[in-house]
């Protein structure tokens, strides 16, 4: 068996071993012990989210991240609604792709991958198409590791009247946010990110109000997100089989979040992981594709030093040997690599990457002194 | 941490610690090793169903089985297709709920849940009913145990020329099936049934020329079957986050399936199982639903006792109490409970299952010789 790696990516990625540890049993899935782990687990998310108070439910759906982002805008647009996408990034793009496979009319804009999303011509799309009910972005775009104005944006949807689905994936959990005063009526993300659980299944916190009304809407049995909450709230259950181990990782993976000083004590770790990070790879030489101001502490894209020697499935596979796992890049203008500062990853392990990264390019003989920066 | 229960269910049910010690290290979804794992667990499974020899296709999808079910369903029909689920319980009605879900022209022919599907009344219905371009039914239906005559519906479909879809959720890999012999085209199982993998995905065998011909049917992304495929097949990877500590079980469930004999030797433990079940349990008086001849190895109804002492909640909660997990009956014109016999159970569990029974009852102060079975 091979070792274990340092996961430098956006997920799935390194977890405690207590948290794999909460794996090593079988519990059935409608055993009195479990759906009480279900009730504590769906109750403490919507703590996380600032929205334990009321107005909100924490509804899980089985599969990745992906699939709790179609249920959602799969259950909750109506037959004559119309979903904007404000986009800057391949999780934009994705959101927009699910709801055109779903036959629901779909406007986006698409924003430059290095700049945020504006919340002022989102003022404008709204202001000129009425026929525009929901609006949906991405919250932390893993593409480059852009942080967009959600609370800004959301002020601008509410304004005007309509439903706010934010994709967080990759940021709830690690950097603090409220559901309620970002505007958010919808937020997606998943058990193998900042929550740090293993993957199988996504979750989604709503506004009770609003899941209510989509009763029937849903254009998918196994992707109904209201009948997954009803079921959920009748007996507790899932209404077909959930990842039980998943879950019992997950409760596991909560409770460790709470030792670690909850989200805002999580957002500190993982924001001295990307500074040391930075700093290193600075310098060593490298940029990073997006301005310090737009970074968040998730996720950075470097530019590939430009350098005859550098070869990324080269870098990529030498630094795997060594046991550190980054990932490539999905910048479309730009030659970038992604290093990811989540997971149960230290600045000792930022420390540690940095170095394993100067003696790879020492080995591919590139010189960082005389790769011309793009 | 509560004790390990033995899971007299139809899932998710008892794995071995060595299937779930695989999960105890994270790996990247895009590690060339998580990849050659995939690889091999795809053509492992077309070897499960005898068709390693070509034409046929395996793929994984994210979720619970229904989720796969849904994939398939989704992915295949043509949107002037229409469907033909041959039902003879609670698993059959949910094809024809997903399909009509998935706005898909539904036909339905319902049987007595004691009674297995018929073959001459398919042949009746597609001989009649032109338009029927697929039919779907369930191999071994959990509702009350039932194993239906798939080789000899098959074959009927294949001689009128319709495309034969089995959901073969809780019998895969514990009942010998040869999917061309039998004539089915798709046929869906999942990670925690016979395979004994935990939960959090679902298999699909897929005839190669259909579902190159279905590309661009889907009416999901994420349950997409057919882009999902062509994902593993171009670079080896899920087209999202796939449940990795899940699939790293599954491959260790795998290999402990061979050396067991594979499907065959499981199907002999499985069948001892049901055998000592049955024994003991007529014994202390208990009544199957089905008739011997209709009986699955998989899962067993049993009538309940009818004494004035006897109730079921009581029942459950004090076997669950000894770490016996029952499961509660889901025949709709009988009150019967389940006892299944799948997993890493063996006879000395079922005699154990069986001897707890009896002092329960005593406890019950259920008279079995006076309960007048019904």
């Amino acid at each position: 068996m091979a070792k274990n790696k340092l996961l430098f990516t956006p997920g799935p990625l390194n977890t405690t071993d207590t948290v794999r540890q909460a794996m090593m049993r079988d519990v059935g899935s409608r055993d009195t012990e479990f759906l009480e782990i279900v009730r504590k687990i769906r109750r403490r998310l919507l703590e996380l989210g600032n929205v334990a108070g009321g107005g909100y439910e924490a509804v899980l759906m089985q599969g990745s991240g992906t699939f709790a982002v179609e249920s959602v805008i799969g259950s909750i647009l109506p037959r004559d609604g119309k979903l904007l996408v404000l986009i800057n990034g391949a999780y934009g793009q994705r959101m927009a792709k699910i709801a055109r496979t779903l036959d629901i009319a779909t406007e986006t804009r698409i924003f430059r991958e290095a700049r945020p999303v504006d919340p002022g011509e989102t003022r404008n799309v709204l202001v000129h198409d009425p026929a525009v009910t929901h609006v949906a972005m991405v919250h932390c775009e893993t593409t480059t590791g852009m942080i967009n104005p959600v609370p800004e944006v959301g002020a601008v949807v509410k304004e005007l009247g309509r439903v706010f689905l934010v994709d967080a994936m990759s940021s709830f959990g690690g950097i603090p946010i409220d559901l309620d005063a970002s505007g958010i009526d919808f937020l997606v993300s998943s058990a193998n990110k900042c929550i740090q659980g293993v993957p199988g299944f996504g979750l989604v916190l709503a506004r009770r109000d609003l899941l209510t009304a989509a009763e029937g809407r849903a254009r998918s049995l196994s992707l109904d997100l209201v009948a997954q909450w009803k079921g959920l709230e009748s007996d507790g259950q899932f209404r077909f089989t959930p990842p039980t181990h998943v879950l019992l990782a997950f409760w596991q993976a909560l409770q460790e979040l709470e030792a670690e000083g909850g989200v805002r004590g999580r957002a500190a770790r993982y924001t001295a992981n990307q500074r040391v990070l930075m700093e290193g790879m600075t310098a060593l030489g490298f940029r990073a594709y997006l301005a310090p101001e737009h970074q968040s502490c998730i996720i950075t894209s470097f530019y590939y030093p430009s350098h005859p020697n550098f070869d990324f499935k080269t870098f990529y596979q030498r630094l795997s040997d060594q046991a550190f796992v980054i990932y490539p890049g999905k910048v479309s203008d730009a030659e970038c690599f992604r290093i990811g500062t989540i997971g149960h990853l230290f600045p000792r392990d930022l420390r540690a990457l940095v170095e394993a990264i100067g003696r790879t390019l020492e080995t591919m003989h590139v010189d960082m002194s005389s790769a011309t920066r793009v």
